[in-house]
């Protein structure tokens, strides 16, 4: 979300006494009847975030559940339930509302999702869809993105960079990573990596109201981000597509250190955990130089333009 | 939703323990932590539900919250919270944005419903948005679609027709005239006129496995269907727009004859309840003719069209 924007929700949309935590971390959390739930929405469109001329559709019906069941692995919560409204275009929509489901099916029973309604619309214009899920936090309550404190540890599930060539539609939400995470050790804050590793991090470190300190050697650069910096050839290097892409999925936590040893050491998920920095008062994204020095990092990534 | 989509979702779309009321009904029943919670999303779109180069988009604003409510009315739910995803068109579309807010905040206010999120995007194309409401039943449990019994009566709120000449956009939800009508009568089903009067009637019939017969002559007939019937003279009379128009956002339910007897005696409501004829065992759709006959009634009203 651009940033003007959310400014103005923020100033304009009051609190509630049923909200835990509204705008601005990947899912609201609700305190309700003595439980805490999590309710986050997404909405893609063709052109967008996909290009459904050229993707089985089933694919795309696949990445709207997924994307959303992302911003619940970032809460650290289960999922629950969700309805699915769709935009379709008039010609072939009967066939395209089917091959979506067809896609989201499968991963909703994967977990344990409860399809639990809709709206189906049609209209002369490219397909739109949104997806809301709700969650149920555990125990532990959910992570949100305000809790990193200076001297954490940044660590990220998996790899980073060219999803566009496929990891895109086909990523796994570590919503089982996230839980395992959650409850055998202490986390203190989180995100998904949904528009760029550099962005999303900055956004963590901004609500949390610290800064944070990348070791850009130690970022986890996917074969594709190299396949991509290659195809393209525009002098981007795999780093800038690790750092930039988004659409990783990825989960970026902040760590207190010892818990961080434990996980690095322990390795407890089939994914692979790195640490690639820490957190730090000054606020910012800083990158440290060879020589112990730090230097500004752009916070790139994906931002949806709007004008006027 | 068109039929054959229905149809399929209702084939392949699995149930879930978490489950109470899922695909086809105004909203979806959940059982969460020993309470009932109701779910629904509502997708609109521009140049389909509304003409926003025509219209202050503050009213569009109001409108995306307020059909949703119109949903939580006909499960005679309380909303809790809501979360609000829109696609904006990239030219305006902060400005947009901000109208769309400031036209659904004090409808938000006014029910006490808490804006818990949401996601904002921007594509080369038209206005699309949905809304998900997370609702709860009250101690009287939800008021389904399907519980309407041969011998229950008919009775509507308000009036019919004629919406697109400004009801569509500024109507009230009914969401407090359906609690005090299921807190103090027995009700057996209820549905919200979005789609037209006859569709609406016969698909609340069908969900309940009987038939309704309509007293033509007791519809209540909007002043603006006398209206647009003049303004269009195409052949329509005021009935017909009544019968077909869709977005009266009324509630029309099954009531027992006895408390149907007791509502219209009382008129409890703001607005008028009236009844507009009776549920029978024949399925189907019909009118009463004067001599006591029962004719077939075309179940008009608005029908998303798909091809393919």
């Amino acid at each position: 979300m651009e940033t003007e924007l959310l400014r103005y929700f923020r100033q304009r949309v009051p609190g509630h006494r049923l909200l835990q935590v509204g705008l601005g971390d990947d899912a609201a959390v609700l305190r309700l009847g003595g439980e805490q739930y999590v309710l986050t929405v997404d909405l893609v469109s063709d052109h967008v975030d996909f290009e459904l001329s050229q993707v089985d559709p089933r694919r795309v019906g696949r990445k709207l559940l997924a994307v959303n069941l992302s911003d619940i692995a970032a809460m650290a919560a289960r999922p629950l339930a969700a309805v699915v409204a769709l935009l379709l275009p008039r010609s072939g929509g009967m066939e395209l509302a089917k091959a979506l489901y067809e896609g989201l099916l499968p991963l909703a029973e994967k977990y344990d999702l409860a399809i639990a309604g809709g709206d189906t619309n049609s209209w002369d214009g490219p397909l739109a869809a949104s997806v809301t899920i709700l969650g149920e936090t555990t125990d532990r309550g959910p992570l949100t993105r305000s809790g990193a404190r200076a001297g954490d540890q940044i660590l990220v599930t998996g790899e980073f960079g060219g999803s566009i060539l496929g990891k895109h539609l086909d990523f796994e939400p570590r919503v089982q990573e996230a839980l395992l995470l959650h409850r055998n050790y202490q986390l203190h804050a989180g995100i998904d990596c949904s528009d760029g590793l550099a962005l999303d991090l900055s956004r963590l470190a901004e609500e949390s109201g610290c800064g944070a300190v990348l070791d850009l050697a130690a970022v986890p650069v996917a074969e594709d981000a190299y396949r991509l910096a290659q195809q393209l050839a525009d002098g981007s290097t795999a780093l800038d597509h690790a750092l930039a892409d988004g659409e990783d999925f990825e989960l970026i936590l902040a760590v207190p250190p010892d818990q961080a040893q434990r996980i690095l050491a322990d390795q407890p998920l089939q994914a692979s955990v790195r640490r690639i920095g820490q957190f730090i008062e000054t606020p910012g994204l800083w990158e440290q130089t060879s020589d112990g020095q730090l230097r500004p990092l752009a916070a790139v990534g994906w931002q949806h333009r709007l004008d006027g």
